[in-house]
């Protein structure tokens, strides 16, 4: 049995709150939140603490709290010499204070409150200072996820920026195909399929064997047809710098 | 039973055949290629015209050759008055030759020869001159697909430019997303899941609400980060104005 503690209350820890409660292996001894009401549906009333001073001891401590506040809550912790961790994939390690034994349990997904998520698929990126300290987060991370990843601080930070390439970034492209969609009355359904597609197709091919369109086929006939068809300069310069950098291809 | 004929034996020709071979309610009559080869493993030899004078009847002539191409090959079918269609999202309805009477059964999906593909919940976009041909159209298009939408050349072109944006250029952050990967030894499998996890999140949700990461939520810190972490000029330009469209939000 691994007794964990959560600090905070936003998306992470809600999901985390959530994925560890239907472990058997895992005991949540408490969780930390300014505000006790936002929890009160996911945990018993006396498990919530608003006072850092109140934490009882545990295995592991989890920061989930936004990335500018993870150094001042590391300090604030009234105690020493435990192992604490923090879920974010843009901070190092060493953001957290050292008077504790420091880690990262970073899980890459996007969270969004109103949507739930399977948590056995999650990758969960792990980072430990030590091998004893590395297994106990093995052990916490597999109670709740199949995909558990050594990842150090370096590579966390690649994975981080990375995945605002094929997670925000490529969510506001939806939003500007709905945005086409809408301006010409066209039922942005139409493309759902076509965007689940774009995806799956990923987890049998390369993408770079996967694309395909016009700049890829270097079809300047379309691509200037297209340009002309869009009336937003945003959008048009959008559509201008990836076209070019497809046609550049690996020369990138 | 419809019977029909197709001209062109590239990707959107061969999807097509496999798909109008499982129905029952369709005959492919004749399919015209240039070359015999590439289509002995789809049709029997004697399906396969290579002179297009040796057409015979069929109630729908399906013309599947690359946008360039579609005028010349409609000019050069050596018949009139018949139902004759084009599968492009670039190409208007007027593009074919007024001679016959003409339509679009554009299918809406990215066709890669290398996989398959479950062609009953492709959208096939159709377009006729009357309501008569595009009763034919629909007839058709529903022995392979359950989503068969009528949709104007003008609207086409706006779905044919909005999947340049939801399937182009975002398989082109995915290859992105994976150079970053590569250049930092991390493994791109991490990503996956949350690839799937950001195209399913639309069927559910808005891409606006769906919308997370630095740029939404204003993280200069974040971003200031992520720009002095990438080393590639192209890379950094794209982040930059991605970044910057999603800040910008509704009023693009």
């Amino acid at each position: 049995m691994i007794r964990l503690s959560i600090i905070g209350s936003g998306n992470v820890a809600q999901h985390l709150i959530k994925a560890f409660t239907k472990s058997e292996a895992v005991e949540i001894v408490q969780v930390f939140s300014r505000k006790k009401e936002v929890l009160l549906s996911l945990l018993n009333e006396d498990l919530i603490i608003t006072d850092l001073n109140n934490f009882q001891p545990a295995d592991l401590y989890i920061i989930a709290v936004s990335d500018n506040a993870i150094n001042e809550v590391s300090k604030q912790l009234p105690f020493q010499n435990q192992l604490v961790v923090h879920t974010s994939g843009a901070a190092p390690i060493d953001i957290l204070d050292p008077k504790n034994r420091r880690g990262v349990f970073y899980p890459l997904q996007t969270f969004s409150k109103s949507k739930d998520v399977d948590f056995s698929n999650i990758p969960i990126c792990l980072e430990a200072e030590n091998t004893f300290d590395y297994r106990e987060l093995e052990s916490a991370a597999k109670c709740i996820s199949k995909a558990v990843f050594a990842i150090a601080s370096e590579q966390r930070k690649a994975l981080h920026v990375a995945a605002v390439f094929v997670n925000n970034f490529t969510n506001h492209l939806y939003q500007i195909g709905k945005d086409i969609c809408d301006e010409h009355r066209v039922p942005f359904e139409v493309l759902k399929p076509l965007i689940q597609e774009t995806a799956e197709k990923i987890n049998t091919l390369d993408p770079s064997d996967a694309q395909t369109g016009p700049a890829k086929r270097n079809d300047s006939n379309t691509i200037e047809s297209h340009l002309a068809f869009l009336t937003n300069e945003n959008q048009k310069n959008i559509y201008n710098i990836l076209t070019q950098s497809i046609k550049n291809g690996k020369k990138l």
